[in-house]
């Protein structure tokens, strides 16, 4: 079947799973395979910009990649691979950095936020972050990338620096991007608060086991003002109502709505239900995520297919890029 | 025989070569092979940082070859090749740009004069323009890199970068290349005042016939307080007379700096003298050229070879490189 086009997305291997990047990311990836064709890559070299170390980088890459298979995505019809792997990334990043104005990187919003965030640590690489990111999204010949709206701006810089590389080098080799605005719903933490996050430690890893899970969720913080069993709750201002919502079905959540708010039901046990339902929503990805990791070398391979595969689009876009040039 | 050690060294595909190329740097380009293992760069994608056009780099980079080749840079011996050939250069660029402090780059001097220069076009890779001299010099895990004392700060720069990554990757796979401090001769233009270049058109080409040598050898601008033949010249400020230093016999020297100062030698003369010398000087490096451009296929295959030889050592650094980091 011919698809609607070449999605590309990148995540940084952050290990295991959780709730927040399922939601967030994971879901959406499985479910744009139906109509796109789609390049999935873990980037690792991004990484580096910010990693005070890459102990872990390897264990996380691979614990990711499991993730993402046992979650649905396919390699049969997708191309997941590791970006280092290709490294033509960093010959176009290179190349690219040579049309993109210092100043415009340093301008970006998200360009200070990080200098804020680490000081200490503004390397070339991290004021460089925008073009090696355009680089991967156009040296895969994208369509379109799918982000959310306060990610949008990095699609519309990729867009102006092909613009600027095509411009400059008189030539249409570079495909400009499309942005394919995406919903991402903003996943709460355990702490009921923050954004869920590894960092946090206010996350729910997918391939936790039922058990594990349901302590994990037991720790979930609820409607604050609702001390005692006998209080009634406030369901519209509790993170563990808005995960039923998504994980529970609409009677469960509108016996809850009603209950909650008279009483009817404690924390625990609406908590309680919440991690069973969640469960058997996992059931089958932890059933998936056991017989993959029963052979790694299936997940290698799978990546060294994403690889070969990755490369020969690779190959070809800066053959002509080098083309376009007159590089000798 | 073994040599005594690895020495790199890039310069810009700047077309055919003058003769401020040749004193300054072809010369000992030639001379080095006899003791060290040479490998000799044509920085393509350094021009980039700069270059308005890429109209001229390919015919650029084979006419530079070719002078390289016809003065006795032996392809047997050393590794001749062209920077983008291996693009493993620009992936050690990328990581290393993690390692790198974009302040640092910024308080360089010679990023400020650059900026001077072209503030129309700061752009980012202008900035890391050091990071990926670097990653020329220890992808090679070169032990020396040539310079005249004004660029010695370059290498120290790329010693500091090294120690930067092996720190931060408690490795010591990369290797910190040592200054070899050489004697950089300035050669002045035809215009007697500024540094021979070819952008300021005061250049002397390698490649002219004789006939267009001693053409150009008459346009030189010579001791400007003597007007006329029949006043005594200085030859102390005359750069026809420096050029004599060179290319002329003691005894020839001798009698200019004698006759000179008495109007015994008129400038037409002195300068007939030089081209005279000069065209003995490159007979053997025109006839080797000449042969050299009868068959074009001869350069690209050396220029093929070089890279070949040079892959070899580039990836295994990269390997290493990879392996430190522990990337997956
Ligand atoms: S009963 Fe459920 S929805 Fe109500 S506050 Fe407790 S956990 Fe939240
Ligand atoms: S005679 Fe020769 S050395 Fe003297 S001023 Fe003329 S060119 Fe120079």
């Amino acid at each position: 079947m011919t698809k609607k086009g070449r999605v590309f997305s990148g995540a940084r291997p952050t290990g295991r799973q959780h709730l927040g990047n399922y939601l967030g990311a994971i879901q959406n990836y499985v479910a744009l395979q139906k109509e796109y064709d789609c390049i999935y890559c873990i980037v690792d070299v991004h990484a580096l910009t910010t990693l005070e170390t890459t102990r872990d980088i390897k264990n996380n890459t691979y614990e990711m990649a499991l993730d993402w298979l046992a979650a649905g995505i396919d390699p049969r019809e997708s191309i997941v691979f590791i970006q280092s792997h290709v490294p033509q990334v960093m010959e176009l990043f290179t190349i690219l950095s040579m049309v993109t104005p210092l100043g415009k990187l340093t301008d970006l919003p998200t360009f200070k936020e990080k200098v804020r965030m680490q000081p200490n640590n503004v390397n070339l690489g991290l004021v460089g972050y925008p073009v090696l990111m355009t680089a991967d999204i156009v040296l895969y010949k994208a369509d379109l990338v799918p982000v959310g709206i306060d990610q949008a701006s990095h699609v519309e810089f990729a867009r102006e620096t092909v613009r600027s590389f095509n411009f400059r080098y008189n030539t249409s080799v570079l495909k400009e991007p499309d942005i394919k605005l995406t919903e991402v719903p903003k996943v709460i933490g355990t702490d009921g608060q923050q954004k869920m996050s590894k960092s946090l430690n206010n996350h729910i890893e997918l391939a936790l086991t039922p058990e594990e899970t349901e302590k994990v969720v037991m720790t979930m913080v609820t409607d604050p003002a609702r001390k005692r069993r006998s209080d009634p709750g406030n369901p519209d201002v509790c993170n563990v109502f808005s995960m039923h919502k998504v994980f529970s079905s609409p009677e469960e959540v509108a016996m809850i709505n009603l209950e909650c708010r008279r009483a009817g039901i404690g924390c625990v046990d609406c908590k309680k239900l919440f991690a069973k339902n969640l469960n058997a929503h996992l059931a089958p990805f932890r059933e998936r995520r056991a017989a993959l990791a029963q052979n790694p070398d299936d997940i290698l391979d799978v990546l060294r297919d994403g690889e070969r595969r990755a490369r020969v689009i690779a190959e070809q876009t800066m053959a002509e890029v080098r083309d376009a040039i007159g590089l000798p």
